[in-house]
């Protein structure tokens, strides 16, 4: 079996963090015996800097042509400056798009080995946090039509969040469908009280509903998600929201767990192929020091294996592996605690390998 | 001194902690020899029900006519269905901005007293949490154009975020204002990395900050913001923000203080007039039962004295008598813990009264 794996490791703590990702899936073709090609292409600030684009062509159709897409890490303070089309984000966006990847799956999953790094209090998490936040993609304000004119007295801007029935409900099913081999419990996000946009989210979702009566269906406003998130997460089972609240609530959701450096995701269209990413950053400003937590990527590719790869048997082998790493006491410096290892990127890919 | 107070006490608890609000208005008003008149309006789904209108042209008026107005809170299930316009929701959008309250003030502030009901762990917490939000609350998305059209499938729904450097100015030199009178330090927070409104409100506030070279200036991405919230809130002074991220921030640092039931707003715009609510809801499921923290509407009265009536003793005066009543282990059942004195709303207005 051949699966041919586009890389993009990015900028920032990207390229490290793909590198310990390679190991581990080197380490599954060992032992599954199957081949994976791998294929480096440019995305992101350093695309800008060697080809004067975010997103090449060539890397839009290497990507489409590859079974999924690993990728590191985009951005970084020297590209700040530079107008929106041509920031390393617009490559990360550009490709979602081109891709087609709607479904941004983003668990927030407490490692029993690292409750107390948890910013919320004991009481709080009782015996473990474990929330699918599933968020629109390529859809909402992301997308709309941005503008900037020249009135009196200054500028004016506008960005437009819209929203078509037809995308509101691929990623619907997509959810109840998680939802379901989960404890069967959705909750929708919106602002409904106030948006239009919202409000057509919501009569679409409830429509759909009727078709998953084994799942439980409730919907909440965002801000009050922003709350309840904190104040009791363990009712949450899997979340549903439009792209900017994903992105929000997806962010604070993982310090729930206190291990941004360990959070994977993993985003879906209608097809096989996925793109596969950490949910932290670039880290400028830990990058090429060896400090950087590969676990995020790590765990991105025990998601691949399971949903764009079929092996679900070698995804759990990772996951299994990164466990029993943690249960070894070996930690990098952002999830380090008091009489655990320290250990840089380099060895803890090396350590999750060996365990592979 | 005559001051007029419009009160619209509004749908669930409203009334009920309006009426603990007037306990210690009058409270004031003896102690200071000034007199209040307050005049009862009509807003929210109580309005719905006795006119057909949310925000009926009395109430605007009246309101504009006071030197303050005390919201209570608005919404509930049964008008959940009513279509934007008529809902409870869209009176409350209407009379901020009929006032012309473009800066929402939102301080989190942990109440010493309620250290542990913190949704943080201790650690986090260190010496208290005074963090001052504000929100744009007048402009963006809950005011854009909102549409819904008929296409190929189904429906596409849109709400426009617009932004001029006008409403970006005003309320940023409010803010610089605010955080000159506190540790001097401003974050601004936006989706600047997306989104074309946020960059005009970052070019807006660059342009702005070098006129207040004491403040310190930061600018953070909205998901960050987030998380940073939870991660090091002692690290925010004041943050100032467009509408809909100030809604889900607000509401996401009230639970790092864990006192949802204390937490006041004031709303103003460029005159004196102020208009002054919790930031917590109607609570329906608790309304009319003597269970609901009246604190928050108290607080949102010290600031009522202190903005919009320059009675700045009077709004310690208050603060005071609450960490009085606290010191003494009264708490309403929201904020209960053991070994202190449950009471309901109406007793908790009497005590704070008290001590005035
Ligand atoms: C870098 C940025 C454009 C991106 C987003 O907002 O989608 C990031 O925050 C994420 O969540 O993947
Ligand atoms: C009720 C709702 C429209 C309102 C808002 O979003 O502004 C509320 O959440 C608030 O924050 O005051």
């Amino acid at each position: 079996m051949n699966k041919k794996i586009a890389l993009m490791p990015g900028d920032g703590v990207g390229p490290e963090i793909v590198k310990q990702g390679i190991k581990i899936l080197d380490a599954v073709s060992a032992k599954y015996n199957c081949v994976f090609e791998y294929k480096e292409l440019l995305m992101g600030g350093i695309a800008i800097e060697k080809t004067g684009h975010p997103l090449p062509q060539e890397t839009i159709n290497a990507c489409k042509e590859s079974d999924a897409v690993l990728l590191g890490a985009v951005g970084g303070w020297k590209w700040d400056n530079l107008p929106g089309h041509l920031r390393p984000e617009a490559g990360l966006l550009g490709i979602r798009k081109a891709l087609g990847v709607f479904a941004n799956l983003r668990p927030a999953i407490l490692f029993p080995q690292l409750k107390s790094a948890s910013f919320l209090r004991e009481g709080v998490l009782e015996d473990g946090i474990d929330v699918m936040i599933i968020r629109e993609l390529i859809g909402g304000i992301y997308f709309g039509e941005k503008k900037r004119v020249d009135i009196e007295g200054g500028q004016k801007a506008w960005d437009v969040m819209a929203y078509s029935t037809h995308e509101i409900e691929r990623i619907t099913r997509r959810a109840y469908e998680t939802a379901r081999k989960r404890s069967k419990k959705l909750t929708m996000v919106d602002k409904a009280n106030v948006l239009e946009s919202s409000r057509l989210w919501r009569e679409v979702v409830m429509g759909i509903s009727g078709e998953y009566p084994d799942v439980e269906t409730n919907y909440m406003y965002v801000d009050n998600a922003a709350m309840q998130l904190i104040r009791n997460p363990k009712q949450f089972d899997v979340i549903v929201t439009e792209n900017m609240f994903g992105d929000i609530l997806s962010d604070e959701a993982s310090m729930l767990t206190g291990s941004l450096g360990m959070l994977p995701s993993a985003s879906m269209g209608e097809g096989k192929i996925g793109l596969y990413e950490p949910i932290h950053g670039s880290a400028p400003d830990i990058a090429g020091q060896d400090k950087a937590n590969p676990i995020a990527t790590i765990m991105s590719i025990a998601m691949m294996l399971r949903y764009s790869l079929d092996m679900e048997a070698a995804a759990s082998d990772i996951e299994r592996a990164v466990s029993k790493v943690l249960d070894k006491g070996y930690r990098t410096a952002d999830i380090m605690q008091e009489g655990m290892d320290l250990v840089g990127t380099e060895r803890m890919g090396d350590l999750i390998a060996e365990n592979i």
